[in-house]
């Protein structure tokens, strides 16, 4: 780490401040959506598979008073970066070190209301050596077992909270399967008339609801990129910089 | 028959007159919203799947000239419709009795450019007893039932046009599963900030590239149905009134 000393960023409007790798993976916009998209309330125990840094379960934990909050992470630098932010920012959160595919011992016997999970997107190309720079960013474990090890961490009815590219909502739906139902999905456009650059889809636990496809969700105003100022939409400014609830299921 | 004969209804602002049961099942927009998605060019073998009166297919034989068009429909009546409407419109399409699930002889040796399909969208309720209703609106074949049988007549790199519900994307994902790629998800919704009510799905034969989600189609004006009168987007009224094509993959 001595190469690679953490920087700090500011998260929603400066309210959380989180230590993150320098040229590693960090955290960003999605970590937030992610946070915002989760329908946790009061009391709620809640999992994050692969918290990194711990930028969606602290934001979580920011916008929702009297939340259990348990990380699991697979990379130690990323878990002690994760304790180090909770303790900063005042927000008692658990970070256990462990492979999701190999649910650690004291995880196991446990169950949750929610789990939430930002799976790294990319499935190929080189593996940088930096800080956890290839293990973040790349899909070493495949998508349908991070849902399938977030579904078995659920009690019947616990939702599931998920951010991913749009292009991979088919595998998503599929891992799903009929385990959970009420399935919610938000595109996310970076513009009105854009393609869905992510989407976030929430599920419940083997619930029978339909689908909903929701209106997407855009993140800019300008119709394309006319300048390199900030240009987010209310809605999303409100996410991002004051930490609004996306409430999907009101949506 | 007698009891309930066709009524004549215009498609393409009157460009096009379809005889339907007056009481049976009756297509309406999405047929119109199938048949522009289609990306047939003059010259390409298109096959509807469950044509009914021959909507679908008409709409696309008249916006795109020199196609050669295929229907198969399951119910004697809405095959004999669909010869007529076809005759009566000047526009040449072969009409074929049987069931997709057991593919009728002369199709089977037959590859296809284009299958267009919208199945049927209810599973369940009560069967009416009128012309086709019963069949044309609740679904008897599995939807990948239907996703199968397209797959089988289309030729390697041939392409696949579907709508239907929206709550039922998971399941034609599914259904397309790795057979076919470059899947374009065009939404479909009442009006702006509303659930997608419809999807219609653009998948190509053995294609590997990845999907996109493209930003809704809306097809009405106002925030809220304001008044009885029709409030079609300009986009809307150029598909349904004036016979305009969909392009997906140019959006």
């Amino acid at each position: 780490m001595a190469a690679d000393s953490p920087r700090v960023d500011g998260f929603l409007g400066g309210r959380l401040r989180i230590a993150q790798p320098v040229a590693g993976y960090r955290a960003g916009a999605d970590a937030v959506m992610l946070a915002a998209a989760c329908p946790a309330a009061q009391g709620d125990e809640v999992l994050e598979l692969g918290c990194g840094a711990g930028v969606a379960l602290l934001c979580l934990g920011w916008r929702v008073q009297g939340l259990s909050l348990t990380g699991l992470e697979l990379q130690q630098g990323y878990a002690e970066l994760a304790r180090r932010n909770a303790e900063a920012n005042g927000i008692e959160a658990e970070i256990l070190e462990g492979d999701l595919t190999r649910m650690p011992a004291p995880l196991r016997p446990r169950s949750f209301d929610h789990v939430i999970a930002n799976p790294p997107y990319f499935s190929s190309g080189t593996i940088a050596p930096e800080f956890g720079r290839g293990t973040a960013r790349h899909e070493d474990t495949p998508l349908s077992l991070w849902i399938d090890a977030g579904l078995r961490r659920l009690r019947p009815g616990g939702w599931f909270t998920l951010i991913h590219r749009a292009e991979r909502l088919g595998e998503i739906l599929a891992a799903f399967g009929t385990r959970a139902g009420e399935i919610t999905i938000l595109p996310v456009s970076a513009r009105i008339g854009r393609d869905a650059g992510r989407v976030i889809v929430l599920a419940r636990k083997e619930a029978k609801t339909p689908a909903r496809l929701l209106f997407p969700f855009v993140m800019h105003e300008k119709p394309s990129h006319l300048t390199d100022a900030e240009d987010l939409t209310p809605a999303a400014r409100a996410v991002l910089s004051q930490g609004a609830p996306l409430n999907l299921r009101d949506r």
